[in-house]
């Protein structure tokens, strides 16, 4: 048997470790875990959408339907794109998927920020490509553009908000950054997009206009975050047909389960429940800042559903999500991204008393140990 | 922008058509339809799975665990294997993506029978590889031999009991033919096995003899026939730890959902409701058979939840998939497959009479008519 010479690059993503895990290795009981690791919707999914679910459980098995006719339908009317400029994934990160495969190859570049979402890297090595990265952790256009021309790269990735660092780009820097990069697929990752608009409009990128303006770009979003479902594997791409089309021939039939779309439709028709969700998760994240000023630690403005805190070489994070991990508060420590910081989801009000509640017992303990 | 070239020999699966369609295209009542066309368990699921998903409803907002825990110990359980011989799918299907991606590229060939799962050579194409097929519908072992010494190809593909056909092999003459067969991976889908079984033991394959023997070997299983979650996209693939850990390189993280993992460890509890599908399934079959005995109609011998009906030259299959879809019922045209035949889904006594009663009007307007 002979593998594919490109297996032997490949590390795998790290996951953000469930409760579950928690509780088997550390002996802690389920309730007194706090997960605050993987940007979940801590108010959990809008209620009409569990009813969806609950309504049509006795369909599990049921193949779905494969044109996934009422999803599209449904995107289609709240971005007010064509139904042929849509492309449904098993999360929008199996877009990711559909885009580096139908792109890259062992002869080809991917350019992205020196710190982003971890699968951009993963579906590029998983093809053979290089990949290149700016040496900022902020989206910088003016490095992005000129290492577009220097690498010619096949894909260039762009997260706004971007994960795991919370920082978003203007609408108008990334029109400009757009204009001068005509060959490359630009992916706009806006897994977080709802989140950024609630906060500042400037940051807020329409997919219509986006792709209304420039070809080559394919927008990503999700129904994992602000609309809650991120058990249930639903994201999409926007783009023109002629990507979409070329995208959809890597689609494998049945990718997004018959309750998973009945979810997703629901979750549409709930506006009300993706702005209170918004709305809370700003309240508390205003918490985070009074914490982070109280205790002098450093941290990156965010217009997500989570913050992180950069810490001086005084503290460890792996030390620090160690030391949280045993009294049951799962965060996400930034080390493999050569960030000493951690990233911590915004949850409900009780979550994040706990966290602060934890996370100070054990900066106390240092202080003073 | 660059598209690979392997994309361009891409065709799509066709997936069956979903009732919401028929309902769609034809304006015919959603309670009037009857599908047969996707090989369902048209039982529906466990009412333990039901019930799981039901209750893990409020978990739809949380990412699925990862390290699929709960599931990959129930499957060791049930199979007797380790946990490290597991890899979880969204569907068997996209296990055979993995072996697709693992294996394959533009200079590799894959060996299949004549007739048989069209996912095989749509992976294989989306990899640039050469498909090679036998020259029969049926697995003809001297043949596939033959072939293997002849092509060397990367992955040669076995479907027992074969999907559209419903024929199995026997275990032996399986055993016999891997012998001969060390160098290339070996697929052997058992998709439909537990039907198989339920009517032949010699016509099992048991997944942990099948990888004890042999090292190159894959079994893949599913949720989605007999135990009836075939809308959760959940599917399994069994093998040595080393082609485990290379499949597992390309799987991407939270692929099977959360719902769909609850819903498959507890269906894996309820062996009674899957034993009653198949008693219920292989009784119905008699219908069809004793059908096809009074109307003179050609079949294979079927060991799956379906059966294939071959027409002779004064029938067209693609004319009569038509008519019954206008009458709505739908089944499955083999004139794709190169066959002059329709596949149907083996469903409840009363969808049954209603395929029976609408085919037999048709059969009886065209031989008066």
């Amino acid at each position: 048997m002979r593998f594919n010479p490109t297996l032997e690059k490949i590390r795998n993503y790290e996951a953000g470790k469930p409760i579950e895990l928690v509780v088997r290795e550390f002996g802690i009981d389920e309730s007194e875990v706090v997960k605050l690791a993987s940007n979940e919707n801590p108010y959990g999914a809008s209620p009409k959408a569990l009813e969806a679910i609950r309504e049509n459980s006795h369909r599990a098995s049921l193949y779905p339907d494969d044109s996934m006719y009422a999803l599209k339908e449904g995107l289609a009317r709240r971005f007010g794109v064509e139904r042929e400029e849509l492309i449904i994934g098993a999360g929008s990160d199996q877009v990711l998927e559909f885009a580096a495969r139908a792109l890259l190859n062992p002869q080809t570049k991917v350019l992205m920020t020196k710190v982003t979402f971890a699968m951009y890297a993963i579906y590029a090595t998983q093809q053979g490509a290089e990949v290149v990265r700016t040496s900022c952790y902020r989206h910088d256009f003016d490095e992005l553009s000129h290492l577009v021309r220097e690498h010619d790269p096949a894909i260039v990735h762009i997260c706004t908000p971007n994960n795991p660092t919370g920082d978003a780009v203007d609408r108008e820097a990334l029109y400009s950054f757009l204009e001068g990069v005509r060959e490359p697929l630009v992916i706009v990752d806006g897994a977080y997009m709802e989140y950024a608009v609630y906060k500042d409009p400037a940051k807020k990128i329409d997919p219509k206009e986006l792709i209304d303006r420039f070809p080559n770009v394919l927008y990503l979003g999700t129904f994992s975050k602000a609309y809650g479902l991120g058990g249930m594997r639903v994201g999409y791409g926007i783009a023109r047909r002629e990507i979409i089309r070329e995208l959809s021939k890597l689609r494998p039939p049945f990718n997004v389960t018959t309750l998973s779309l009945a979810a997703a439709v629901a979750a549409l028709e709930d506006p009300d429940f993706v702005e209170s969700s918004l709305r809370r998760n700003f309240q508390e994240m205003d918490r985070y800042l009074t914490f982070a000023l109280q205790r002098g630690i450093d941290y990156i403005d965010s217009y997500t559903n989570f913050i992180t805190y950069l810490f001086d070489n005084s503290l460890s994070s792996t030390q620090i999500a160690d030391e949280l991990l045993k009294r049951g508060v799962i965060i996400r420590d930034l080390a493999s991204y050569g960030i000493n910081g951690i990233r911590i989801t915004v949850g409900t009000r009780e979550q994040n008393t706990i966290f602060f509640d934890r996370f100070g017992e054990l900066l106390d303990g240092r202080s003073t140990g």
